[in-house]
């Protein structure tokens, strides 16, 4: 990777929980001010909130809507996709890593697509997955936004584990 | 729907197991018999077993293959898509339903984004999904191949709870 | 390329000539006949008539189509993109050459991106193209639907000038 | 449309003649200046200059990459989409008008699309398109950048004639 990072934070829109939106908004911040651009779905909830929080540490932020309606967003830069779902795919082949934060099953459908394609991954909070043992599959969780942004930050500085 | 059915069939390719495998034979089988076409993403595995298994029964199968080979697939139709796993999204779309067999992360992004976009997926075998509780969240299980076709045949031929 | 051919007929739907029509469907049995798989966007016209061509010769027949109605073609296989006219790209990648018939703007960015894309091109009608100098770029033109045909299957088994 | 303009400047990469380039400079400069969110195929030729041109005024600019290398553009904002000439579809997804400068199979796949799907559409030089009686399909033609510019922002500023 060359340049500044491109940082997808990924997390439910309207079923977002208030502690959801709020660490999105401090992953966005912390990730603004380390000098990601920060990209992300286009909606509300975990999307729009990552966005503001980028913004407010005036970084540059980027939105993959699913629809046409470039309204739905505050982003620097806003792409209308016309893909609907499809257009995560497209989001993590854009992001050099991902924040999950909570879970829904686009979240989930995200997390799953940037581990088959070897792009790094931090949850904070969110759904657990567990093989037909019971046992769990290796997700990476973090502590706090501070922890998910550092620990992000330093997968993507280290070529080997990183895309 | 009008029409014979579309099933998707997902799961791992060189991951797969041998009783994945297997029963990725006698999932195809069934659903020819049943009348429906067969899809898949036309590696090997359990997408190749689920092609052959539908051909046996002289069922109509398609494969959207990631590249651009299409020696790679032996179904009756196969689709050069050079989308990546971008061709995940396209196979969810083109599905009325979709039967996921074993565990891996390919297979767990589409299994989420049928979820997602409502979708009908039968499980088996394969990964679990557990929220921060710990609670499982619901993937319907099946027992068996039979069991498998059986419900997913259901689930399509119930508008409510169709696409 | 090894096996069958996979030969895409491009044209206009609801704004083909009654001419545009007829050549189509004799393509399409022409291709069939010479075993060609024979791939289309999946509406009117042009589409649905290569499609009833090809199906007349007992040819296998697969439409890809901009959304989701299957109901749409009586292609062998029909896959629902949701994509719009971003499914034009996907038949060209899929497709081995391209024989298009008639003009439009949706077939000429057809043409065009085959072109671009190294898939073998034969017109049947239709647009052209001219340089600032008034000089045409050269665009194979077929006589009748036979030389068309016979012309696309002899670009594509030289594989110094296909894909 | 609300909010600034997202304008795609459309042109050949590598076979650009240097007349093109200063065209695509200047336009991008001019489009800039007027508030519009330039976007291109991120590539050299038109693409690069477009770019440039456009960073000279302090414009934010978008590139939507073929592949994955993001150092192949100096935009604000780099998308890497790995979709191949497919990219080209979600470029004029993306943008509420088009300025095509120059010639080739490329730019005009693109320019088809637009007209395709009723974004509007100004060249500057480039190709023309005929009917088989010879007559022209009509293509705006502008006579320099600035009346480029002027035409395209008057036609996205008038919604009868618009998306």
């Amino acid at each position: 990777m060359t340049g500044q990072p491109y940082i997808a934070v990924l997390g439910p829109g309207e079923r977002a929980t208030t502690a959801d939106v709020a660490a999105a908004r401090e992953v966005g911040r912390l990730l603004a001010k380390a000098g990601a651009t920060v990209l992300s779905g286009g909606l509300g909830g975990v999307m729009a909130a990552a966005t503001e929080g980028a913004a407010s540490s005036g970084g540059v932020t980027v939105a993959l809507l699913p629809g046409t309606d470039r309204s739905a967003s505050a982003a620097t830069v806003v792409l209308s996709t016309g893909l609907g779902e499809l257009r995560n795919g497209l989001l993590i082949r854009a992001a050099d890593a991902v924040i999950a934060i909570g879970g829904s099953w686009g979240t989930l459908s995200e997390i799953a697509l940037a581990r088959r394609t070897g792009v790094p991954v931090v949850c904070l909070g969110g759904w657990q997955v567990s093989d037909p043992t019971g046992a769990n599959v290796e997700l990476a969780q973090a502590g706090s936004p501070a922890d998910a942004v550092e620990r992000i930050l330093s997968l993507i500085n280290r070529p080997e584990t990183g895309r």
